[in-house]
């Protein structure tokens, strides 16, 4: 069983609080009490959409958007599009 | 009879509170009072959610989304399209 | 004379509060001070409504949804299609 | 000289407060401060609007809905389409 | 110079506060603080705006509506078409 | 270096507070603490906008209309176009 | 790795906050906490927006818009087109 999301939103595992990427990428100060960042599990069946996210994306994300829930364990958030600021390349 | 939503509306049955399926889905701390969880029952006729959405399947939905009714004694909840997150696959 | 609701209203009969049908629905208790059942008495000139539904069918509204008005003694309300979540069939 | 609702509105007489027509409507206790029911005096230059109201008109409107105007010593409302909420026939 | 109001604007010279015009209309007591009639001075470029309105027409508008502009000693104001309710003819 | 508004906004040379033209416009009262008239420097993309209004055109706006900045020593204002009540001609 | 944004999203880099350009841009007192001008990192896939910026333009944009995000050490702004006032040219 998997968790697809509906329309325009995403599925996304969001990444530990504290964490710097090879290439800089720090959660500012005023973030800190949640992380930002995240990785696309699974996109929803919005055309738009498709275009341009996919899975395994890295993207980033307003600091109070999306709902939670929790899948074998992990904590995932689904996201509207509207939601997500900017994919890192 | 049966109960039919209108428009871009379906007729849930919502899993009970700590449900906990084969596949591990657990409902998130943060969503304990209320099940997020459900079993559609019914769709309504619109045609762009007729494509997405059909009997028995299960989704996720927002935590205050939605009418609760009740019908033969079991409690359902009637949502919108918008308050649906993600379909169980 | 008759009441006519306009473009996408519906004139609506609420069934008495603690009403239970052959069938078996019951009003919620969070629902308790009000119906939120009724019989369609006169539908609006909208199209898209028309092929929704006709006099005579049963269905449910939202708790506070509608205008109250009295004619020959009895209660009814005028929803709007929007406030009308289900057909009973 | 006479009043000439613009748009989609409608010059409306308000019915007297207390008023009990022959066919029996008879204004429900929430609405006793403010008469619901109006002959149409006037209708504005929607096309929408013609087909749907014409002067002479018993209509029903929200409870605070409309402006208030005086002319030649009478009161009258100007409503709008979407204060409307039945016609009488 | 002459004052051209944009879009969907009129130019109004509004009517003394007390004024009774020959045909009898009177503003009534909860508009009293404000004259809610007027005379159009100017029309904006909107086309279906200068079908409903021309220079010289006398309108009726909502109380608060509008901005208010001097001009050679005297005031004016600036009412989106939206905030007149009719036309007087 | 200038300033080239984006869209439908228009960057405005405000007139000084107390200003009174040759042919008499004057700022009324309630509009003492800010200019409310100005002068056309920069006219943004919108096709619309730009068939309205050309560098160097009188215009009234909104009192609390736009976003303040200064450029060599000077004040001006960004306006959209909807805060643009009128052109002076 | 590098920041995409997506939409009609800008990434910028603000502008220190009393920067004095040779031209002579200076931030007005009013918005002294904060800059209010920066450069142009990336753009958005909006083909709107494509048209109106490209990487290295300066801008102006609202006080309080955006959202930050930190990257090498730096911080950036996350603008929305909406929020951006005017090119600097």
């Amino acid at each position: 069983m998997k968790i697809q999301p509906l329309d325009d939103r995403v599925l996304v595992e969001p990444a530990a609080e504290s964490q710097t990427t090879a290439s800089g990428i720090i959660i500012p100060d005023t973030a800190k009490e949640k992380p930002r960042r995240g990785t696309v599990i699974a996109v929803g069946n919005d055309e738009e959409l498709k275009k341009l996210l996919k899975k395994g994306d890295e993207i980033l994300y307003g600091k109070y958007a999306g709902d939670e829930i929790s899948y074998d364990g992990k904590d995932y958030l689904i996201l509207s599009q509207g939601d997500i600021l900017a994919k890192l390349k």
